[in-house]
Formats: structure tokens, sequence, C-alpha cells
């Protein structure tokens, strides 16, 4: 039988932390984990390339959880350490990984193959890597940790060649209906449907703008999809007597 | 004399986590907190609406770092429990706060001022309040702990309101050189350049893809701006050497 299945999500990166870029990566892999895999992210952080950092994190949250994804810090340059602190973390060797060394020698041609380049095949002993369709460059897997770059373009191309190391956990379903009203109207209730589901079923609610009006998005998610469906039945009767217009189901 | 100010931010939300919603509270505080603060933001964490998780990191959290920043769970529903774990996390009493009390029950009129409202007006014993221009319902400051919405709007509408509590550390100053090369043309030399600036300068190197072309930004950060401009003047000097075209300085 599936059970649940956890992850978190470790970005490596100066420039998110600094706020000079937007990242865009955790929504993604979030997203991707949840509708194909089933696995929940239970857990994100964002820390600098520092090594002792990277080494610290990877230990704890590998070990916390399933599985751990890190991006960012695999590229040529000096402040790409995200290999070699995976390897310090568990102890392993830092070395040249034949196959990503033939996959990156091909791809750049031997002439062109200089040292940046080929420090994009050094990786922790025995990692398993995820290949990279769009710039050739290959993420890897280190027992439980799989490592993407930061690029989300390149990032996005190589997801699917991660399912292969996964294992698949309960699919949690979802749904939001969107409502025009304000929050604090449907407070109370929301919170009694919350009580009385509260092993089954997770309610969340957002408020929004849009076109100039105020709304809130119910968001119910559950591992049962019976159970989802009993709670949004109570959703609608709270709608129907409080005469709230819905914006979408 | 000034000295370094950092901070962390807590992104309390299941919304974030599950990828439903995309974050974007992250990198507009940092870059406001390193622009107009010359605070440094060294680690953001993303956690789900769990009352013992989210005491665990303001615990661990406010005390590593000078300001920890908390953003989303104080709305009027069941899920917003960010007041009463801070609440719990220094051992205050949770309890309503006259003045948050005053401005909400003016802002609602008193037959609107319902319990969900109300709730919006519970803080920590103490918390100093953090007013809100957009919504009425204020954030507030518990000890070095700044609470602030999770909406976006509301938040970027808040942040000023901020700074009152803040001591102003030293500014980082930072340069962005945007280069139409590969990463792996100039990381050997930018290596050198980083060792020989270790201490006072912080150099990143970060792909882009533009109209088709391949280029790297180089983005040079220091609290010294005469270090800084050694550093550029040698990256000028590399790329004078590497004939590479330049994009934008």
């Amino acid at each position: 039988m599936k059970k649940k299945v956890n992850a978190a999500i470790l970005i490596i990166g100066n420039e998110i932390l600094s706020g000079r870029t937007q990242d865009r990566n955790i929504a993604f892999i979030s997203s991707w984990l949840n509708t194909k895999c089933g696995i929940s992210v239970n857990e994100v952080r964002i820390i600098p390339d520092i090594e002792k950092i990277i080494i610290e994190n990877v230990r704890l949250l590998s070990k916390k959880f399933n599985y751990l994804f890190t991006t960012g810090g695999i590229g040529p340059t000096h402040d790409d350490i995200t290999a070699q602190s995976i390897s310090k973390a568990f102890r392993l060797k830092y070395e040249f990984h034949q196959e990503a060394y033939g996959i990156l020698e091909k791809y750049y041609g031997k002439k062109k193959f200089n040292d940046g380049r080929k420090k994009m095949a050094k990786m922790p002993r025995g990692a398993k890597l995820i290949y990279n369709p769009s710039s050739a460059a290959p993420g890897f897997m280190t027992k439980n940790v799989l490592s993407l770059p930061g690029v989300p373009s390149i990032l996005n191309s190589m997801i699917e060649n991660c399912k292969r190391y996964l294992i698949k956990g309960l699919k949690v379903h979802s749904k939001t209906v969107s409502l025009y009203t304000v929050e604090s109207n449907i407070a109370k209730n929301l919170g009694q449907i919350q009580k009385k589901y509260k092993k089954f079923v997770d309610i969340g609610s957002y408020p929004f703008f849009r076109l100039g009006k105020i709304g809130v998005a119910v968001v119910t998610r559950s591992t049962s999809l019976s159970k989802l469906k009993n709670v949004n039945k109570e959703l609608m009767q709270l709608v129907k007597l409080k005469k709230i217009q819905i914006l979408k189901i």
C-alpha cells in the first residue's frame, strides 16, 4: 500500500537570498512532486553559497525527510560548490563521474572541454545521474538527495528525469473554490468544518483581489477523495446559507 | 560605527509549500532590507501552518539572527496561527492588543466587528504595532520578530512601517555586469579574482538567456565601495583580454 512520502527543498544561492533574483523553482518543484509523484514538500530553506552551511543543511534535511532536492551551485564557477559540499556532508570522495565526463566531453568537443566544464563532471562517489536534455551538464542523486541546477528553464527540462529515482506516495487531492466574500465572514464556520475533518482534510483560506473585487480562495486538500467531497458539500451549504457569490469552482 | 546586521525570513503557509502560490515576498523583503536598511538576509525558511513547527523555527531563527521577519498566518481564519504560536514561542500571554483592537473596531464599525476580525487584534503581550495603510489589520513586532501578512500587496504597503524598529547596518554595495559569454570561459579567472578579494568582495556569476543569446551576469557585492571598484577594474581587464562583448554594465 502506498503511504505518505515527503521531501524538502534546499535552494542554494546568494542571488535568491539578496533578492536580486526571484525564485521560481520552489513552486515548480513542489507542484510537480505533488501532482506527478504524490510527494508533499514539508520544508524549504534558502541558504548562501557557504560550504559549512550547505553541509549542515544537507545532513539535517536528508535525515528528516524522505527526499531532499537541492537547486543551484552545480555550474562551472568558483561559487558552484554544491557537489563538493554534498560529498563532504556524506563523507564521500569528490571525483570525476565517468559517464558525466563522457557526456560533457562529447557535448563540448575535446578541444573546448576546459577546466570549468570538467568541474561539472565532478560529483560525490556513487552519484546517479539526472540527465539534462537542454544543456548536457547532468544533475545527480547522492543517497536521497537530488541535485538540480538553479536556472529554471534547465531545471524544468530535467525534472521528469528525477522520476525514476522516486517512490510514489499517496496522491493529495485538492479543490479550490473562489468566493466573493471576506475571510472574516466565513472564518468561524470554516473553523468548525476544519475541526470536524481535522485528521483527514486540510482547509486553507487565501484572500485575493481580482478586478477590483475582494475574494477568498478556499483550498481543501486530502488523500481521501470521499472526505474531500464531504467537506466541499459542507462548504457549499455554507455558501448557500450566507448567500455568497461564487467566482470559480 | 555601523556594523553588519542580518535577518532571516520565515514564510508560514501551506499554499507556498504546496506550490499553489508563487511566493513574491522573499525577494521583496530581501531587496528592501538590503537597499533601504543595510541588512542582509542570511536564511529563509518556508514551513507549514503547524504550531509546533512555527514555535521551533521562531525560537531558533530569532536567536540566530538580529531580526526575524515572518509572513503569513495573521488573518482571521482557523489556519492563521502565527500570533498565538509566537506568544507560545516566547512564553508571552496571547491577548487583545488595545490599540490594534481600537484600530480594527473603527475600521469595520462596531456592528461588523465579528469574532474573526477581533482575532486579528490578538497578539503576544507587549507587541509593538506595524501599521497597515491598506487593510487596517496591523502587523506586530515581538522581541526581534516582525510579523507581516502573506498577501504581497498588503505586505508591500506596510514594509516602510518596519523601519522605525530596525537598526541600520552597513550598506552592501553591488554591481552587475552582463556579458555575452559562457561561465566556463571566465570561471578560472573569476575564481582567481575572488580568491584575491576573498575577505572583502563576494563575486557571483549567473547564466542568462536573452533574445536567443547566452550570457553571464557577474554580480559583485561589498560593504567597501573602493574594493568593489578594484574588483570591477580587474573584471574589465578580463573582459578586454578575452574580447567579450558587454551587454550591460
